[in-house]
């Protein structure tokens, strides 16, 4: 088979460190399963490469990208008080531009975040139900409310109008409902393999074992609102099996802290799913834990990318004590979407998956360092 | 004193169900304390009314409302699932468009909507903490993402694209930002007169006794985001007693789950501060118990609405199953909104809710109806 490639960016803050895990749990998994995988380790994006050069990754940073199957970041700008100088080093409307420029660039339309509450895992909400979370999140990631047209008129004065335009296109719209629905399928194929089974109704009253919702503010913002609301209608027939429902966002989030175990794969647009998503990391026990996947199904030439919901962190960055564990199943995850193409691959995501989901059952609540949670699951994975 | 007068519009559902008691408790107030209000009910905006005029409320019906000092709403439209046609009368754009009318009308630019967990409520989160919970979340109410302009070009096709525009003005921006500063002193004057205070810090490392977070999304949204943040640091030079906080809105949302007892006063944009107060909502109890006050603070000419958060529950409407706590604490806010003129009303505003949240704190989990919990509370008011 082909050698799978994979481009390292650890980025910036706790980026490296737990980077560093990442690299030797992939090492572990490739000496042991003769894995076809490589990777390469670049120094940008990165604060770093910013003060040297004056920008966070060089011009020709997606053409070099694009040569690779994936792209594993670790963490990128500042994550703490916008507005504290001291910690604040770079805008990050500049430090975090490389993330929307690689979605952007190699057409990163899904962005996934996967939701369920793993044994082990911090539990915020007081419901036992909570423990049954289990849904997917999918945001529409390539335009929407992130197309960045609009300015300011008389800016600075008493008199300025600043204006931002929302654009959807009925194309990414179909793609990303679509993409929903099958994932929704292929939810409902994986519990029946695991022999687990969730029961949700349809508007006629049959029962499916599957269920899309569709989130957005068409009540206020109604000509994509609409849109959206159309699309949904016309792509749920080609899904008569799974069932379908609609919530306006506020209804959404809401519903999200009230009974998110109801939910099963949920689809959003740019904005709207980056709240959903960051809530759905939140019930999952937060970011110590929550990957987000940006991904291109569709064209094989353009790299997807793997991050950590969790940002830089710099406040304890260099310390060694930064939890991996986000960057670990962030790094399962992306094996598991290699593994698309090498079903050795798919494995060693999933026996990653499983080792860090043990850790994590085990060793709720001690206190451990970066590198012992790494060295702990490599152990775990060399036995 | 003048009269005060009150529009009461108790719309569709379960709405006419709790009015009927909230004015049963304006009836037992204004007995007790002879105060100087009266009130006039309203047919619309309704569902009936639609059915029979073919519009929600009147040509008129602004010119009609503007007489009265506040509007006192039960409920608007079908919160229900909007793509079950068996209860999905109205498609909401129209039925709550009333409200955005009355908004947009009155230039009620400010929601408020209070966050504090009081005791007896329905508790959604795990951490002990949350019994802390005491924010004050102001969504700006008058423009931004609800401006309603965009199209649909090519409709229909797939080569559809949709837009809606964001369109912000320094003047509302400056407003809604003054004014939670405003609040903020308010709120830590009156701790201190309850000889409560809290401690938050500023960037430079002084203490202060109150907190203003601004929330928008600026790294994605960048031309109103940035002047958001520059309008809010021009004004937070003239509260500095007041600390400064700045969240983007995904990280926001997070920290409502994670931390909601560190905020005090929150502002957002129109659609994050919608996001933002349903949110809220559910960290002070849910539904069964949050007001939703839309004011308009500069113009006395302009009447404020006010409204519990929950919509019109059409599943249990007309039994008497609806808990009218929400408009109850709903009818307290807006009587010591309407006693700014008259500290008489103010005072029983003030006793209003400590019955309501008395009669909570007592009875949490028994199941009432509708009209057992606001005779429980008129007999408190009258004891
Ligand atoms: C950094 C920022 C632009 C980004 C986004 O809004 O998409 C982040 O919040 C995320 O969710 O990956
Ligand atoms: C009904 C709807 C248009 C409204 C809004 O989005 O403002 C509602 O969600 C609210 O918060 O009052």
């Amino acid at each position: 088979a082909e050698t799978t490639r994979i481009a390292v960016t650890p980025g910036d803050g706790i980026g490296p460190e737990v980077v560093a895990e990442a690299v030797r749990c992939l090492e572990t998994l490739r000496a042991k399963h003769s894995l076809a995988i490589e990777w390469t380790r670049f120094p940008w994006p990165s604060h770093a490469w910013h003060e040297e050069h004056g920008e966070s990754m060089p011009q020709d940073a997606l053409e070099q990208l694009q040569k690779y199957d994936a792209i594993l970041l670790g963490a990128l700008g500042d994550p703490g008080p916008m507005d504290d100088p001291e910690r604040y080093l770079l805008p990050d409307s500049i430090s975090l531009a490389p993330l929307l420029d690689m979605r952007k660039g190699f057409d990163q339309w899904v962005c996934e975040r996967p939701a369920r509450l793993l044994p082990g895992a911090r539990q915020y909400l007081a419901d036992e139900r909570a423990k049954d979370i289990d849904m997917l999140v999918i945001r529409e990631n390539s335009e929407g409310e992130y197309v960045s047209q609009g300015g300011r008129l008389r800016k600075g004065t008493p008199d300025e109008v600043a204006t931002q335009m929302e654009v959807f296109t009925r194309k990414a719209t179909d793609r990303i409902i679509r993409y929903g629905f099958e994932q929704a399928r292929i939810r409902a194929t994986d519990r029946v393999n695991e022999g687990r089974t969730r029961t949700f109704r349809t508007l006629d009253g049959r029962t499916c074992e599957s269920q899309v919702c569709l989130v957005t503010k068409r009540n206020a913002l109604r000509y994509w609102g609409d849109m959206y609301t159309e699309a949904f209608e016309d792509i749920s027939k080609e899904y008569p099996d799974v069932a379908t429902h609609h919530e306006l966002v506020d209804a959404a989030c809401m519903k999200f802290v009230q009974s998110p175990w109801a939910f099963d794969v949920v689809v959003a647009s740019n904005l709207q799913g980056d709240i959903l998503t960051d809530l759905a990391a939140v019930l999952s026990g937060g970011m110590g834990v929550a990957p987000s996947c940006n991904l291109n199904p569709t064209d094989p030439d353009m790299p997807s990318m793997f991050e950590p919901t969790h940002g830089s962190a710099p406040d304890i960055a260099g310390q060694g004590l930064a939890d991996p564990t986000a960057m670990l199943f962030t790094t399962a995850r992306m094996l598991e979407w290699l593994g698309r193409k090498d079903p050795a691959i798919a494995a060693a995501g999933k026996e990653l998956f499983d080792a860090v989901a043990a850790d994590l059952a085990e060793n709720s609540g001690t206190r451990r360092g970066t590198h012992e949670i790494g060295a702990a699951i490599c152990k775990r994975l060399s036995a």
